[in-house]
């Protein structure tokens, strides 16, 4: 019988640390969502089963709270189980550990899922008859706050415009969802992140970004070490200004 | 008796793979600088080990061949070992294989070693009395060429400008060396990636790049499908330009 709790391990490779020797928050992010894969897919409703029916998992948003990131070399644990499901969002959880009890951190996601054709909503409860319900674990905490709307007022600040390139679309055609977390970290220098760590960073998914497109930045500072920041796209043809995704990141 | 050719397995990520479905030729690079890793540190000459007498391995040339790529998902095996080692240079080969014949291309590299803290060069043959001669492999093909110089004239065009942001910037305080590949593949549109796919891609690494530095990408057709482009860097402080590396890619 399968725990509903999948573990995974991984290595926080050289090239995949920061300046400092911790694994850049893209990358860990990254890793969640693999083990959120391997853990849908071992338990038969994962993405590749999915793209046979038309069907996709959408991200639509992320949490990710560290206390500390795995050094360079170092092996770590992802443990992921479905907290709930309902007909059109699932969630789902994450603990970031050295698999011996030492905890860096917890992540919560929230997905949906479409169909790859109209790219509507679909009913999750339609793969094999609901079978995600069998999964739920309720048990194991999650000790973090559950993402919330990031509240942004009207007159915040445009830091930076960029283009949109080959290597930030993955195969769905659209931004890789991490990519924008390493777009929005960029938004502070090296100098910045020798005296502050991120402490907790969520995202809320709204729009896709396509190739010719160019991302807006905007950022407000929101409290002492905390920072929301809104993405906006200005689309390649009709040059329309679509809001993508809202963050919020906190410092310590 | 551990064998002078390492053979190391791997899986492309979803989100490490483009969008036809194809790994991304950064990743495919990163993973054989893994590789490169793994391989030196079973033998006792890693970079971990390294970091401990204060020298380091400086990639200074890297080509890459592919007749095709791994699809997202695929289990892929790269293969690599030591060609030759003199007391500064020594020449590191990759065959990259699903693991049973069918091989999607090969590599060539190049590295020096480093003091860290003078930054020189210093000697090979110094590391455990000269240990890297015994794992010499001279019998496994690597049918690609080497990297040559990569000429280029003086009237070649400014493509492009970029900052140089906290994510390009690995531990040891520079861009990574993947991230030049990354960044040059970018100057390419997906429109482009639909009609071509990357055959042949060498870089040879000049200077080093750092936070706050701008990077200016001049770029040169030299033969039908084969593109020169030379990277550039404007320091942040003294504004001097120095060329940081040179590139070569061929498309099919």
């Amino acid at each position: 019988m399968m725990n509903k709790i999948g573990t995974y391990e991984f290595m926080a490779e050289p090239f995949h640390c920061d300046f400092s020797g911790r694994m850049f928050l893209g990358h860990l992010g990254n890793q969640k969502l693999n083990a959120a894969d391997f853990h849908s897919t071992d338990r038969g409703f994962g993405m590749k089963y999915l793209m046979t029916i038309k069907r996709s998992w959408v991200l639509s948003r992320l949490a990710i709270e560290v206390t500390e990131m795995p050094s360079q070399y170092e092996h770590f644990t992802i443990e992921t189980w479905v907290e709930s499901a309902m007909r059109f969002f699932t969630s789902r959880n994450f603990c970031v550990s050295d698999g011996e009890g030492r905890v860096y951190g917890y992540g919560r996601s929230i997905w949906a899922m479409i169909d790859t054709e109209t790219r509507q909503p679909t009913d999750i409860y339609s793969i094999d008859d609901g079978a995600i319900k069998k999964w739920i674990e309720t048990d194991k905490p999650c000790p973090i706050e559950k993402g919330g709307r990031v509240k942004m007022s009207e007159n915040i600040t445009l830091v930076k415009t960029i283009d949109i390139n080959y290597n930030d679309i993955d195969i769905n055609g659209h931004v890789n969802s991490v990519k924008y977390i390493e777009h929005v970290l960029d938004l502070w220098n090296i100098a910045w992140y020798r005296e502050h760590r991120i402490k907790r960073f969520e995202i809320a998914y709204v729009a896709e970004t396509h190739q010719g497109d160019a991302l807006r930045f905007y950022r407000e500072p929101t409290a002492e070490n905390e920072y929301c920041v809104r993405l906006v796209k200005t689309e390649g043809e009709t040059k329309n200004q679509v809001e993508v995704c809202r963050c919020k990141a906190v410092f310590g």
